[in-house]
């Protein structure tokens, strides 16, 4: 159902061997992109799953290893032939930033909606049927947590239509969500949908401390990605004064938020080795892996999980 | 004397396997960078020269395959313990493009001191012993062409000091250039120094087409750095409309400028094989060579030139 590739998993600077931590999302013939550091471009081309289809930008904070990538990508987004609009979502100063940053790129042939987030609270922008969530993140600057969400309605329940006595022409547009009105009758899509099935959520949290709000925020995540900026525990308390986290930091996160799988990404650049590390996440969370560049996963609805 | 690096070849688009056209200059322990495209400061991290040593950056143009990594470009030579001041050169709005830019490095651990140079005309800086000059080029927006010279004084003549009866003591100040007054006597470093030896030129030209200023500009180059942005000679039409050039005219440069060595450079992203059209230059001037990422050339002086 859903394609998600950890474009990079370094923070701090790009290294001819470690690409800038970001997101790729692929639902659906859309894609949205979280963060967008020098090179990110780059290694969404190596991964070869185009441009034209970014319908939107995420940032998580306005640190060079987040954004400096956005002109550049932007400007090759135009020469792959986009030319509906893209949303890029971010905290305040967006417009500041983004306006700034495009001097560069003066002349894109695509809108650009900016949709700029609290930094004070959770809040939720749509794309299609993707939700994207944000929730304020602890760093040296304002900065932001995501998750991508995609919901799933109940089971067609045959029997219920039966029962209603529904004509067979309308079930699928109650199965699609929508309220139909025949002969006086109206019939809502609760009268034929079952419970809520399990959807597909993907967490992506980076450039923040652990702060007690991320739990409810990964909730349930079928991948968690988190930052884990250090390896060495010893190391914990330099991470927290720089508004980051280590291994375990992430590790603890994934176990209390029940995610099902936790990548690590934004290594320091001092950091040449995260799997020496990874023991010290898997002892609290086992399934937990050291993100790599361009590391990817095909996730599917609940009843049909599997790797890919 | 002097190390040049063509840190990468490409034109427009940062590619996986091909590096934004940039030019890395060292000279006793000095260095000028001219133009900063994305991925930039990951091209000068595998050469390995470090980045503290950066006096200098020149713009040819604020196109973003040219400048996007600027800003991450300064904040690692912060974090590569720079302090001292960087000059950036380029042509208007120089100011505000850094201001913008920067935006998303705003603390950096060195003063940036900017150097606007015009446009209409040919301009000199001076970085140490090193002559920065610049004269336009014709692109779509404007834009300059830069060469790096190091000039070099003339033989001491011995006899010369010895007939004047100066004392020996003053004979390296004479020969570094200062002017000498001892006992009522003015002694000048032309008394004692031959005709000016040949210095060292490398020039350095893209994103411009082909103009007849361009040759005085790039005369007697030890190496010239040409943009090609098509190999195939049929482009010129589309090339010199969107103002750049094919490798024929690279070539006529190299010949009538009598450069000692042309590297073609600024590929477009649909050149692949650009030694495919290798041919088409070498037979205008001979010693034409495709650039490479990362192509580099040590230089010295006249009298003790040779290849590295």
């Amino acid at each position: 159902m859903i394609d998600v590739c950890l474009l990079g998993c370094g923070g701090m600077v790009p290294l001819p061997d470690r690409s800038l931590t970001a997101l790729l999302y692929k639902y659906n013939g859309k894609m949205i992109l979280i963060d967008c550091g020098e090179g990110t471009q780059v290694s969404i081309r190596r991964m070869g799953w185009g441009f034209k289809a970014i319908e939107a930008i995420c940032i998580t904070h306005y640190h060079g290893d987040h954004i400096a990538g956005l002109p550049g990508l932007l400007m090759t987004m135009g020469n792959s032939g986009r030319t509906e609009p893209v949303t890029i979502l971010g905290p305040p100063p967006l417009a500041d930033v983004v306006r700034a940053l495009t001097i560069i790129a003066p002349e894109l042939p695509f809108q650009v909606i900016l949709k700029e987030l609290p930094v004070e609270a959770a809040a939720c922008w749509k794309i299609g049927e993707i939700m994207i969530n944000s929730t304020p993140g602890e760093h040296l600057i304002p900065s932001l947590a995501y998750n991508l969400q995609i919901n799933r309605a109940g089971k067609f329940l045959v029997e219920n239509a039966i029962a209603y006595e529904i004509p067979v022409k309308y079930w699928s547009k109650l199965q699609r969500g929508e309220t139909i009105v025949h002969q006086d009758k109206k019939y809502i899509p609760e009268m034929v949908l079952g419970e809520p099935r399990e959807g597909i959520k993907i967490t992506y949290i980076t450039d923040t401390r652990q702060t007690d709000s991320l739990i409810p925020f990964a909730k349930d995540s079928d991948l968690l990605i988190c930052e884990g900026m250090y390896g060495d525990d010893s190391l914990i308390g330099k991470a927290r004064e720089r508004g980051h986290m280590v291994f375990s930091d992430a590790a603890k996160l994934a176990r209390e938020s029940n995610s099902k799988e936790l990548w690590l990404t934004h290594y320091s650049p001092s950091l040449g080795h995260p799997e020496d590390f990874l023991e010290t996440a898997a002892k609290i969370f086992s399934n937990t892996k050291c993100g790599e560049d361009r590391m990817w996963r095909h996730i599917s609805y609940h009843s049909e999980k599997e790797l890919s």
